[in-house]
């Protein structure tokens, strides 16, 4: 039997990793199932295959150190997750986990100035109990204890599902790292967007995490009889909004920010009656905090300009918000020259909108991201693909990066 | 005890006709229930106090004849409807009756060169066979055999439900008339919009009722990650959408016509989803049949370069349309030098939005119509209104119209 190396390895582990599922056609992987112990268990043997040292942590995330026979720093982390949402593609996630576990075994021959450490998250989704990115707030520290009474679907509390899975929920998080105990951490991900396939590249290095602020706007106007009102007597809640979505589009279009109206829905909705209400969603993106801040307020006076002059009522409310996360600069640039030397290309530099566990890490560390192509940009989907020659060049990106954070330090810089 | 006339009286008749209904606390009175019996059975009486022949005809319309001694020419008729939607109120089609018959009550001394009939129509509204406009479709001789096998919510069909209100679902339509037996048909309505409210006047003479086309539309986009995708590379069905609601709004105040988005379902409807399909409905209506094909034609073609231009899908299908109805000119020209004698103020010229029994009865005669006040032109509604001193002027109007129309004959003209 060839003994496989390097990205065709890879892509053969995912498709064995999307076995463990708890859907009978498509993937389903949630956190504490009987599908994330026989995950974690083939994630560690291929970890001890790799020649890495092998733990669970106290909330089931799965650990494997190459270690270091003389570290003079603290561990750099590589890390993604093997969780997925249901009827998942096989790379978000668990691809970060392969190429950190393959690039430690082709580098077992070099011996590093710090352990290098691969873990996979047990959840980020947030599939079974709503609260995402469980693993990386526990090794972060940001584990709630109230957490532990969220209970699933069926009405199993997290910390029954601890116990079921063999963990004790009186210790969850308690093995949690502090900024001294980490050295960097850096995350491979599938871009989960279009931009990479649209510039025809490999890969792209992140600049930032989006942050986020998603508004419930509701317009109040007056229903009336789709033949008899004519329109100068018309307040037309959805006329309103159909303005205000241009509004948000034009306006995204010419700001650092994407910004999305995902749900709209009008009140009485017949086909002869003028909309008298209308409720929707508006989801607003920027890499930089103070530009989200900014546009939003901005945008929203805009809306009630519209609402005004249409003698609409708008009301809004934020009802969720996460603030940006910018990656570490001297690594972004340490990305970006390892892209360069291995695509003889300059780097894309990009950042993300979905969120990962590298901005959970950030609380504790720097942090660092590389994206890989995906097709069309479709992610959270069985049609989710990338190409084994895009694994292989972020592979190699991986090796080279680590490399040059061991020699930085040899260097003494 | 006082005898009432005019229009006091005819406002304590509304109130004593909205007591004949199915609701407990509302008013809801459907074709050959015994709500219909039982108001008909009050008309009837009304109209023989007011010294008239009364009569149920083939499908349970409720006549009353004015006799005229020497009849030079055909019956003039009179009518609206007397059956409504559920939860409505108590003007839609009753006061036009109620008008009639006192009409006819205060003429009891004038000897006209015709019969003059008043008519309550027993179906306009179609709430429990859907089918509307049963009861002018039969007298204009449109009754089709078939409705006999619809079936109400309960699954009693509408020759059985004729047969338990005492009628021969056999003779329906039988007794129609033909253009030679009718000189015209009058219909005075409360105007269910705003117009005459805003302007400030009692009543307006209709010039037409509108025709109507109704589009079902889907815009076919592509869903993505609200947070991954640039601007640049969506296909927001939504946002596309939006573009073409704002279009139709301004087409329509540009052009003749009114049109209104009512309904408008989003897929697949999630935050942080963009919207890849948005199903939407449009309701154009004109006066003019002409105006309303033309501006159909033109502001589909104007969505469509929205959706090319866009790269979206557009599909679009007409599911409903009923042609324009003018009113007789010469009726019309009547009508509002009658409004001007009694008001002292030039008549409000104003089309129809919505449907009514003297659409149908255009078929056989020269119709027109006159329109009452009602409070915020609301309709279908506990909360429609009119004011006793609009109904005096409704009155009056429609005394003097009928006194025109016989001394015309009386003339020569």
């Amino acid at each position: 039997m060839e003994i496989l190396q390097g990205a065709n390895k890879i892509m053969q582990q995912a498709d064995k990793l999307a076995v463990f599922s708890a859907m009978q056609s498509g993937l389903l992987r949630a956190y504490l199932t009987p599908e994330h112990k026989q995950a974690h268990a083939q994630i560690a043997d291929w970890m001890k295959d790799a020649g890495l040292q092998v733990w669970q942590d106290s909330v089931g995330n799965q650990w494997g150190r190459k270690v270091s026979s003389n570290p003079k720093l603290p561990p750099l982390i590589i890390g993604s997750h093997s969780d997925t949402v249901a009827n998942a593609g096989k790379y978000d996630g668990n691809l970060g986990i392969l190429l950190g576990i393959e690039a430690l075994n082709l580098l077992a021959d070099d011996d590093l100035p710090f352990h290098v450490d691969v873990v996979a998250f047990a959840d980020e989704e947030g599939t079974r109990f709503n609260t995402t990115l469980i693993g990386s707030s526990a090794v972060a520290g940001y584990f709630m204890p109230e957490w532990l009474d969220i209970k699933d679907a069926q009405g199993i509390s997290m910390g029954q599902a601890m116990r079921d899975f063999g963990l004790d929920p009186k210790l969850a998080g308690n093995d949690k790292y502090t900024k001294e105990q980490v050295l960097a951490y850096l995350e491979v991900h599938i871009e989960q967007g279009p931009v990479l396939e649209n510039k025809d590249l490999a890969v792209g290095v992140v600049t930032a995490i989006a942050g986020a602020k998603r508004f419930q706007l509701k317009v109040q106007g007056m229903a009336g009889h789709a033949g008899t009102v004519p329109h100068d007597l018309r307040q037309d809640a959805l006329c309103g909004v159909a303005e205000m979505i241009s509004t948000i589009e034009r306006f995204a279009q010419a700001n650092e920010i994407v910004a999305t109206v995902g749900k709209c829905d009008v009140k009485p909705s017949a086909v002869n009656v003028i909309p008298g209400e209308v409720h929707f969603t508006l989801d607003i993106r920027s890499q930089s905090q103070h530009t989200l801040e900014n546009c939003s307020d901005q945008l929203l006076k805009q809306l009630d300009l519209i609402a005004q002059r249409r003698q609409l009522q708008l009301q809004s409310e934020v009802f969720y918000q996460a603030e940006a996360v910018p990656c570490n600069d001297k690594l972004q640039q340490q990305w970006a020259s390892v892209v360069k030397n291995q695509t003889q290309q300059d780097a894309c530099l990009l950042h993300s909108g979905a969120g990962h566990d590298a901005m959970v890490m950030a609380n504790i560390t720097d942090i660092a991201m590389l994206f890989v192509r995906c097709e069309k940009g479709i992610s959270h989907h069985p049609r989710e693909q990338v190409m084994a020659s895009d694994v292989d060049v972020a592979l190699k990106c991986l090796i080279e990066m680590i490399q040059v954070m061991g020699a930085k330090e040899t260097n003494g810089q």
